[in-house]
């Protein structure tokens, strides 16, 4: 290291779409290890714009959710931007305010079954402990809200995302990563975590592990 | 154990579709542990058919490659069905006969450049050192080869195979296994196998790690 270096660690991204169970126990896996000090980002992909029909085969998508209307489209993409735009929202309280909200949207969603709408929103940010009238008022700025969310997803299509979670290490790797199972034990989410960055950074290249037996799909 | 069991060694069943590179790639590393006395069978799995547009969507495919004619189709559907069928003529003169005979055909084709067709196929045979005019007797029997390669075909379709190389193992977990880097040396060989039995075998469930930077498609 020379002294034009920093010591600054980078965070690994992680996007996410709050639609997929998926992304859920991937977020719950990287906030155990983000409370043991490792450093992870939200980001936002979205599944319903990945898996559009007028984006089929495109390098770069041409329907973009952040263009849609909030009352059009399917409940899964109503319920998905109404639940990124509240997420740009809460991060302007702060990255632990983010965390906080998304966590409690997601459990909202797939732990208790709730629907992503407007109720469901709002309950997750008293969860969360937001300040309430700062995230009314920052809820209503639509526009600057929506620029952040196409920052995500532009960020997204560019490096190739087409689920979620899909984790972007500071060293550039990146992939897809679903697995079954939930855990909120420090061991036990390191020792995931660890094994899929040593995949990631195998010298065999490994492009694609992916079972043949797949469950019955449960995201949108 | 009971006396009723016996010890014989099951092996890991090892999907292949001689098209493809990761195929070759995973039938190499197989090799390699085959050769320290892992256990091994050698599948058939068509590329060709899996992605068939009259068999998109369907939990059983309608459109199988060995009810098709041998010289129908697109290059690479008459490539594969003549090395299919002459894998199954090979496998006759044992199982031996049949990886000898299954590198050398992979090697021509992705090591070398050489077509998947009855030149390559019988400087395979000779490489293998097969018995000349037993393999030709057996490749006559066009209707017999392709009984038992619709068997392989069959049992993939079942097990829910989508892409070559697939391992399953004895246990019975299954999953494609995709890697970028060539190894024939023991060592490496083992450490890339135990790297992809230690996910399918986590206790965090792994359904799929997949790349988001993909590298360009290479098979067919």
């Amino acid at each position: 290291m020379t002294d034009t270096q920093t010591a600054v660690p980078q965070a690994t991204d992680v996007f996410i779409d709050f639609l997929c169970p998926y992304a859920w126990r991937g977020v719950e896996l990287a906030a155990v290890l983000r409370a043991g000090g490792e450093a992870f980002t939200l980001r936002h992909f979205s599944l319903v714009q990945g898996n559009h029909a007028e984006n089929a085969g495109q390098a770069t998508p041409t329907w973009w959710l952040t263009d849609q209307p909030a009352g059009e489209g399917s409940e899964y993409q109503q319920g998905s931007l109404a639940a990124f735009l509240a997420a740009q929202a809460a991060a302007r309280q702060g990255e632990d305010a983010a965390w906080a909200f998304s966590l409690a949207l997601f459990r909202a969603r797939h732990e208790h079954g709730q629907p992503l709408n407007a109720d469901t929103i709002q309950a997750a940010a008293v969860q969360a402990a937001l300040d309430p009238e700062r995230f009314a008022a920052d809820l209503s700025d639509d526009a600057g809200l929506r620029a952040t969310l196409r920052a995500d997803l532009q960020d997204a299509a560019e490096i190739g995302v087409f689920g979620t979670p899909t984790f972007v290490l500071p060293t550039g790797e990146a992939a897809y990563y679903r697995f079954e199972n939930l855990t909120r034990d420090p061991a036990q989410a390191r020792a995931w975590w660890d094994l899929y960055v040593t995949v990631l950074r195998d010298g065999a290249g490994v492009a694609t592990i992916k079972r043949a037996r797949n469950r019955p799909a449960r995201r949108a």
